[in-house]
Parts: C-alpha cells; sequence; structure tokens
C-alpha cells in the first residue's frame, strides 16, 4: 500500500481570511524544489526542519511577498514525505498567488485529506486515527476534542488491538488443533474458547454501547424549533442562547429563513435551529421557509415543539397527537407569563409522554429546566467520563459485523460446531476489525474517508 | 524608542476555522520558557529556527495536541524579540486551549496590530512600512496587493527618504549662511534655494494627485445601488456580478436589509450595495432597511441610481433635481427590454449631467457599458502602473502639512523673507515627512494606527 507519491500536492493549509500568518503546504518529491525556486536560494539553504526567511516570488520572479520557508525531508514528515511549509502573510491575494506560483511549479491541487491520505499510506498513522484527525480539528466543544484526540493518540486503535490479539490466541489455538493430532497437543476445552471470545465480545458491545453518546459527542447535536406562528420560537431560541440574536419582532412571520445558532451544553455541541413558522401560507417566501423547516425537522435529534400556553388546550392536543415526523421531541409551553390565573391542566395528561415544559421566553424562566431535559434526553451522562467512546458509523458497522461473526463462532462453540467454521468466523471477525485500522481497506472506501476532509490537512 | 518589552504576547495568528493548521505566536521574554513548559522538552532543545515535533501540553499536563514548536531567536525574529511559533491541529478548541495555556504560563494577549508594534518599535519597519503590513494582508485584488506591497518592500519610504534628503541639503545651506558670514561661504542664489525646494513640492504634490486612486485600490470602493421600489436593484445588482447572490422575486420591496457583494473591476475591489426600496413606509422592517440605505449612501464612493426606463421622465428629472445626498451619482434607466416603441428622449439631456446608461438587468444588455463608466468615474486609470501610489489618509495629511509648509518657505524666498523664517518653514516640512516614518510619532497615534491591525499581526 505503501507506494511513494509521484505527484506533488499543495493547499492553503490555514483558514481563508483576514490574519497575520497563512500557511501553504506542500508534499511530494519536488518539495525542496519549488523551496529553491520560490526564494531564488540554492536547495542547500533549506536544511531540514529549519525555517528560512525568504522572499517568495513567482516563476516570472515578481515577489510576491516575503515568508518563512520550512522543508521538512520524509519520512521525518506529517504526510512521511518531503514537506514544504510556506508561512506568509495572509488575507486571499498573497495565498492565492503562491499556491498559483505553485501550480505552475509543477504542484497539484490537493484534494481534501489529501495530507493525510498520505500519511495514513505511508504508515504514520491506522486508518482511525487518520480519521480523528478531521474530527479533532472540527470540534466544537472542548469534551469533543477530548473525545476525538483519544482515537487520534491511539487509545481507540489499543482496544482494537487487545481485541484481536484476544481473537489471535483463539485462532492460533483452534487451528493448531486442525493441524496437529489430539496425540500432539492437549486440546483446549470448547467452553474456555468461548469464554476468550466472549471478552472480546464484551468489549465490542461495551463499545457500541456508547455510540449514540459518543456521535453526539462528536458530531452535536441538531436541536430544532417548532411550532405556529407567533408561539415566540425565535424568543425562545433567544431566551436559550442568551443573546439577541435573532431578530423577534410582534409580526408573525418575522422569521422567513430558517436561523441556525451554534451554542454548547455542558460541553455538547448543540446546533438549534429557529424555524419558520408552520401555517399554510400562499406568500411564495414564507413557503420556501417552511420547506426549509421540514429539512431541519429531517435531520434533528431533538425537537423542541412551542406553543402558546394561552390557546387552547384542544389544538395542542391536536397537534402532538398527530405529529408530522418522526424525531423525538419535547412539548414547550410558552407565554408562562401572560397567563393571569393558576397553571391551567397539564393538555397531555395521561397521554403517556413526559411532561410539558412551562416557560416564560420573555421572562427567561423556566428555561434552566428545559435546558436540563434537553441534555439529558440526548446523551447518556454516565458515558461522558468514558476513555474511549465510539463516535465514527464506519467504526460503529465495522463493530457490529464483527460481533455477529464472533456470536457465529460462539454458537458453534456451543452447538459443538465443526473446528473449521468456529475458525473461519473468527477470522472473519478479526477482518472486521482490521477495517476499522485500515489494515485492509478498499480504495473507494479510503476515497470516501478523506472527502470528508477540509482541503490542506 | 526601541525599549525592550517586559511583556510576553501571545494571538492566534492564523484566522478561526476549520483548517488543517492553526498558528500560535508568542513573543517577549517568555517565549523560550513557554516553549519549554508547552513541551515538557528541555529549553536547549529548542534551537533557534529549528522545527521541533512535539506534544503541546497545558500547565496541568495534560496533552492538548500535537504540534510543531519553532524558536527565533532574537533581534532575529519578526519583532525583533524572542519568538515562538506554535503550529498546532486547526479548529477552534485545539487553538483555544493552546491559548489559554499560554496565558497561565504568564503570556498577555496581545491587542491588535501588537506584534508589528513592536517590530515598528524595534526598528524592523518605518511606520509607512508598519501601516502596509495590513494592506497587504486586507488586499482584496491583485493591484489593491501590489500598491501595498510596493510600500511594505520600502518603494515609497525610499522616496520620501529621497525628499528629506533634498530638504536637508536646503536647510543645511541656509544655516550655514546663517551661522557664517558672508566673508567664510559663498552664498547660495536664493533662486536656487527655491528650485531645491520647488523640486521636492513637485514630488509631493505628485504623490498627493494619487491619493484618491490609492486610497480605493487599497480600499475598494463602495457603490450603492438605490432606486424606488421594483426598479430592478436586485436584478441589477445580479446582472453585474452574473451570480444569483440575491433573492428576487415579483414583490416589490423583497430586499428588506442591504445586501453587500464583494466583486472586483479591473483589480478594483468594489463592494456593490443592493439598498432596500426608498419608498416610505409604515412597516417597521421596510423602516430599518431604509436607515440603511442612508448609512450605506453616506459611505458611497458612487452611486448608481436606478429608474424604470417605462416610467414617466417626470419623476425621473424630479428625482435627479433633488438628490438627498452629495456623493456622486450615475443614472441608470433600467427595464429597456420593455420598451415597446424606440428610445423615449434622454429625460436629462440638456441638465449638463453624463448621460444616463441604459440597461436591461434582465437581459443583461448594457451591463458592460454600465461598468466601464462606473470604473473610469471611480480610477484613474493612467495612474494605475505608477511605481508608487499614496493609499493612507495619514500619510496624505502629513505630506500636505509639509506642501504647506514648504509653500510658505518658497514664498518667504521670493519675498526676501528672513532666513531663519525659511530655515524654520523647512525645518518644519521635513518634520511633517518624519511623521510618515514614524520618527516623530506621539503614542496616541501609533495606538489608532496599531488598532486597526488584525490581532496576531
Amino acid at each position: 500500500m505503501s507506494v511513494p507519491s509521484q505527484t506533488t500536492i499543495v493547499a492553503l493549509a490555514t483558514p481563508v481570511g483576514i490574519s497575520g500568518i497563512a500557511v501553504m503546504r506542500v508534499s511530494g518529491p519536488l518539495a525542496l524544489s519549488v523551496a529553491a525556486k520560490l526564494s531564488g536560494f540554492p536547495k542547500n539553504r533549506f536544511r531540514d526542519r529549519y525555517a528560512v526567511f525568504s522572499p517568495v516570488r513567482d516563476p516570472d520572479g515578481h515577489e510576491i511577498d516575503q515568508g518563512v520557508l520550512t522543508f521538512y525531508r520524509g519520512p521525518r514528515s506529517y504526510t512521511g514525505e518531503d514537506v514544504l511549509e510556506v508561512s506568509s502573510h495572509g488575507g486571499t491575494v498573497i495565498p492565492n498567488r503562491i499556491m498559483e506560483a505553485c501550480f505552475r511549479l509543477g504542484c497539484e491541487p490537493a484534494g481534501p485529506g489529501d495530507f493525510t491520505r498520505r500519511a495514513f499510506l505511508n504508515g504514520k498513522l491506522d486508518l482511525s486515527q487518520a480519521e480523528a484527525v478531521a474530527d479533532v480539528i472540527s470540534a466544537k466543544t472542548g469534551v469533543s476534542h477530548q473525545v476525538s484526540y483519544r482515537i487520534l493518540s491511539g487509545n481507540f486503535s489499543a482496544l482494537i488491538h487487545q481485541m484481536k490479539a484476544d481473537l489471535l490466541r483463539v485462532v492460533s489455538v483452534v487451528e493448531a488443533e486442525l493441524d496437529f493430532s489430539t496425540h500432539e497437543i492437549e486440546p483446549m476445552p470448547r467452553d474456555t474458547k468461548r469464554k476468550m471470545i466472549d471478552t472480546v465480545l464484551q468489549s465490542a458491545q461495551g463499545l457500541l454501547n456508547t455510540y449514540s453518546t459518543g456521535r453526539l459527542l462528536r458530531d452535536g447535536a441538531t436541536v430544532s424549533i417548532i411550532g405556529r406562528p407567533n408561539v415566540g420560537k425565535s424568543s425562545l431560541l433567544n431566551a436559550i442562547i442568551s443573546e439577541e440574536r435573532v431578530i423577534v419582532t410582534d409580526h408573525p412571520g418575522t422569521t422567513r429563513d430558517a436561523v441556525e445558532v451554534y451554542y454548547q451544553l455542558d460541553g455538547v455541541p448543540v446546533s438549534l435551529i429557529d424555524t419558520a413558522g408552520l401555517a399554510s401560507t400562499e406568500d411564495p417566501i414564507e413557503q420556501r421557509g417552511i420547506q426549509f423547516s421540514r429539512e431541519f425537522i429531517t435531520k434533528s435529534d431533538l425537537i423542541l415543539w412551542v406553543f402558546d400556553i394561552t390557546g387552547p388546550p384542544s389544538d395542542i392536543l391536536e397537534d402532538v397527537s398527530h405529529p408530522f415526523f418522526d424525531a423525538p421531541f419535547l412539548v414547550v409551553l410558552n407565554k408562562a407569563d401572560l397567563l393571569t390565573e393558576s397553571m391551567p391542566p397539564d393538555p397531555l395528561a395521561g397521554r403517556n409522554r413526559s411532561p410539558p415544559i412551562v416557560v416564560s421566553a420573555l421572562k427567561k424562566t423556566g428555561v434552566d429546566v428545559l435546558a436540563r431535559r434537553l441534555i439529558n434526553t440526548l446523551v447518556s451522562s454516565d458515558l461522558t467520563d468514558q476513555e474511549v467512546l465510539l463516535t465514527n458509523a464506519r467504526h460503529k458497522k465495522a463493530l457490529e459485523d464483527s460481533v455477529r461473526s464472533l456470536k457465529m463462532a460462539e454458537q458453534l462453540l456451543v452447538s459443538n460446531g465443526e473446528d473449521e467454521l468456529v475458525a473461519f468466523q473468527v477470522r472473519d471477525g478479526l477482518s472486521h476489525l482490521d477495517r476499522i485500522l485500515g489494515i485492509t481497506t478498499a480504495d473507494d472506501i479510503l476515497d470516501n474517508i478523506f472527502s470528508t476532509f477540509c482541503v490542506g490537512k
């Protein structure tokens, strides 16, 4: 798999924007010659890992900037190849002109994740670690970062390697017993083998149980606020994030497009979406707003369904009895400040559903209770301190496939199945674990994985 | 002025965002100790300008990331002080946690421009070059970058130094003649002195003439599109930028807030603003839209005033005769595609104003003519190839002050004024040039200049 790349790639490795510094990364056989040509300095000026202050010129000799060029000789580099880092002034024009110069010097534009892909192909990282690079970068909270950084650091890989080692011990015993007669070696009792497989199954199952929390900690939760016009959806969003992000007026239908606000609740990244009103309408823009709503509802992990507490309870009951979506939801009764008398009876009482949450977005009462219910519904709090959480759908699929094969192996052992079949199933379970580490992974799967990266990583 | 800083500052030097790399910059006496504490490595591991692959830990020993630490020993660094660059994974969490760690290790958050300010105070750049750093970074087009990069490279400073040298020659002659009697030295004819001053005045005046073009090339032009509702302002903007950036419907008043689109015309950065309709209205949001319009009109370099060509010519005449703003404007007659008969007579004929531009935003006819008129009105094309353009209002003010003093000196020479007064005025002219280079600049002016920088530069 570790074929040296013939092409040299270049990408901007820092975000586009006004900033002191921008960094362009070049990887491949041309890296050193690009350094020499950009600077006009001889190649031997670029000692390994030594930052050289230098002009940066285009191939016509026009000076683009003054920068710092650092050459990393492979394999002691991020990708394992020769790498050049060009540090220039930031902004848009200079990085663009330097990239242009690199193209003219024979570099190709890197695709998303190309640098990390090369690092993986050159054995600098296993596949689960390579995937964690993107997660570490895109982490939205400290907790998300911690979860992904443990994977990048190899804690997750270590667990998989441990499971693999345990399974390899079983396989080698079973295959030895197949190769040699019972005169030559003492056969291991079937139950002992079953117990060894069961240990691995326990680990796998334990990991699988962490997935829904792990995924939310990695990706964050999408929470949509829905409801009829003028029930105070935008005000509720503002009360939750305690910031005037959305224009709130007393006109129904002010929020035309959906507004998405990123926010964190106990370290869990939450994307709160204030959808447009759900009333049917002839206004083409309002209709477009509603289309957005439905899209957001589909991708939501949880929905806050807001009602006006002063409205007729039958309306609430009718709406909630026929939700037009499948996602789990919490019923929020807003405008508690308008209640002139005591609390009205719970319109959903006896409907076997979690009790509605009574808030006043205006007076910001009940909002803390809502936030707590929200986070408890999303995340299993007893898992957040766990050393390693499963965060990646691909890993989950591979683990599930492995579990299926291992259960088959267990069953064969219990039911006195043939040893050849036991060995086959355990080997199959092993191969699924290898998929996680990228030991056996088809090119199209790699393409799929690295395409989710940002360019420049 | 070059007092070594007692504080050590830190800032994120790359933009905030999802990216492969983020770079934090540390400058000051603690730089090396920060490197040692972040990495857990001994100080002598950090050789000057050598990139060290290293863990990055917070002061509690928790590993935040794996990164690259490069130490630059002062004065051979950007600021002239000890500098540490920490290159980590990008995103938001990791840079934040590393910054937090640096604060706990004794660093202070850098304010805007603090690094370049230190570079200036340590004599690495003169003030006009320091100012150009921000301009080079924020340049929106290749032409803007070129104009600012020439200043950063010192071409502008060289011109000012030349003018200073010429004036110093005059001053030294005049002062020598004051100190010595006519027996001791041969006095220079007054006209020769006047001619020497005049050479400098010519240069200064030449530079001043480049200012309006220089400023536009540096900052870009703001062009607002105004007009009554439903004359096709948004469609015109779309036709100019040839992209569907603004929602266009057949409802009058669709564009509620002003929409700003960045665009370049012949290398000139143009910010095109599609304002809300100007009709009076009771709708509070619409009213807010109009308030935006007026704000944008005030800061516009040019206004495109759009009318419906099929409307009554008297309306156009009435509006244009009483513009409610001071900015220069071009009259655009839109919806030429709706003309059933031949072109109507120019409603502004004989009003001694540049002829209106007839376009169809829908059919995209006339838009190229409009773009050409726009750019020619904004920029003197014969100046764009000039070696050095004046781009900075502070420099302009200083040059104007210098010109005033030098003209006074000329007048004194012509009218046989006293030599002491001539010397005084020329010295005054010199001091204004020194202001440009930052040789005599008060702290509050420096504060003002560097406050416009981005943090991290």
